[in-house]
């Protein structure tokens, strides 16, 4: 099978597991429950679900752990929890997403607040669900650690402490350093790729010094996503990116490329990019479809 | 020690815990942090977590269960997001609580929203450290167990449920029944009630007959304190309750008061409350400060 229908093979595959593990909507709170769902029923590359249960078919068989998909379908609801809250007039003030109303467009502000709250108390839910199917210490253990690194990486010391020093910077307009354009990177985007790596590692039963290797890894990639994002923004015409070319720099965001010139971003790119597939085909196991993804995923066009 | 001492004395000790698992504020995120502290700190009855530990008491010695200090400081973080994103201008658009500004007025509403996300998520990140001091599965069973249940009475099939309904009870103003407001109630009021006391009761090694026992006991609980608190907002004066007399009433609010009548609530919340004791005090050991607890919860008048 080539790349790519490998690759739509296991995005229906996740499809399929996330639909198994979404509210059923009935009952009182029966709008809360559509509302959740709409949000991730809206689609999107299931990257992280994608990338968790590739990393744990790094160090065993997927098929014989229990508690993976569970996990996966956690993830991707905290992924969608934060789309609906940033979205919301407070935040960022979107009104479409992936050509759809965004949640509190179409549920009212009101309700899109407890489809998030709901969404992220579910994924913990979920997550914690796989303790069910829980028989050995070693299965407690590895369910435990992955609890903790998905509360971390979603967290304040994740995803939504990046987020408040991305809001922060915004609103205050306050002089952007490199460090501190890096903290929202790594936070903003990369914790959660870390999070769905590291995880699936755990899970299959990789070793502390193998998961620390895919936080790194995890942190090249999201970094790298990045920037080639910001690039994009600079380089792409409206026709292939759908979005008006260089809004970034309309909008005075500071960003990567604006800050250290096109040239040198793409050589950074390179450089992260090649470490992160140095560091997966390090492993006594290789995952050459995980290696493509991480390539495709980066060098993206659109 | 009389009850109001001992109150005031367990008071202290949980101000104390919590401090202990409260975020230092620090970082690019530090905003978020300071956002999230600023209320937990602003004081409260701490009743969850007091009550969590209490029904520990009743099975075993509170000194040796590890993880409870963990879900206690969870449990409270989880009341008080729920307090800030309720206060947000699109849910109830409340400026004042505690007889300080809100945190959407001090903080803004963006950063609001991350401080209610921020505390939700660190409560799971908290409940799920109490992992680290498991050793044997027993002790891994019952903080799983507690992780679950956390979960399922905050989430959707639980507080976040109730909040959906009541919501939508208000917007769309639609005719309350009997069944939806005992649902709003036992959802939105008793379900963290209930979390409280089966998590201690789960930690405390107490078996799942009792767990479902106490269960229903709080449920009793909640009901109760939400009906005298809808009687107290007819009978109260201003001065003993701090708020106009009678606001549920003048705001068209439905609540068992004006469904049923102050005598027929009266009556209800005596066989809640005498129904909840009887349950708390036919386990082999006694609790009295806890009935005592529950009693002066129940009957109180402001």
């Amino acid at each position: 099978m080539n790349f790519n229908d490998e690759l739509r093979h296991k995005t229906e595959r996740i499809e399929t597991i996330l639909a198994q593990y979404l509210p059923k909507e009935e009952g009182y709170q029966k709008t809360v429950l559509q509302a959740m769902n709409y949000s991730v029923t809206a689609g999107g590359k299931r990257l992280r679900p994608m990338m968790m249960e590739e990393s744990a078919a790094l160090f065993g068989n997927i098929e014989e752990i229990s508690a993976l998909p569970m996990f996966m379908a956690a993830l991707e609801m905290i992924h969608n929890y934060s789309l609906v809250h940033d979205d919301l007039p407070a935040m960022d003030n979107d009104e479409y997403r992936r050509g759809r109303k965004t949640t509190h467009v179409v549920y009212g502000e009101g309700m899109a607040v407890l489809a998030g709250d709901g969404l992220l108390n579910y994924a913990f839910e979920t997550a914690a669900s796989s303790f069910d199917g829980a028989t050995t210490i070693e299965d407690y253990r590895r369910a435990a650690s992955s609890m903790q690194i998905l509360g971390r990486k979603a967290g304040i010391y994740g995803m939504i402490g990046g987020q408040c020093a991305d809001l922060e910077a915004e609103e205050t307009e306050s002089a952007m350093t490199d460090e501190m354009l890096l903290f929202i990177h790594e936070h903003k985007t990369a914790a959660l790729i870390q999070a769905a790596m590291m995880i699936g590692a755990t899970l299959a039963g990789a070793g502390q010094d193998d998961v620390m290797r895919l936080e790194k890894c995890a942190f090249n990639i999201g970094l790298a996503f990045q920037i080639q994002d910001d690039i994009l923004d600079v380089t792409s015409s409206l026709e292939v990116l759908g979005k008006p070319v260089g809004s970034d720099e309309k909008n005075h965001k500071l960003t990567y490329v604006t800050m250290h010139g096109l040239t040198e971003s793409g050589s950074k790119v390179k450089e992260l990019s090649e470490e992160a597939i140095d560091i997966l085909s390090s492993f006594s196991r290789r995952n050459l479809f995980l290696e493509e993804l991480v390539r495709q995923l980066i060098y993206r066009e659109k």
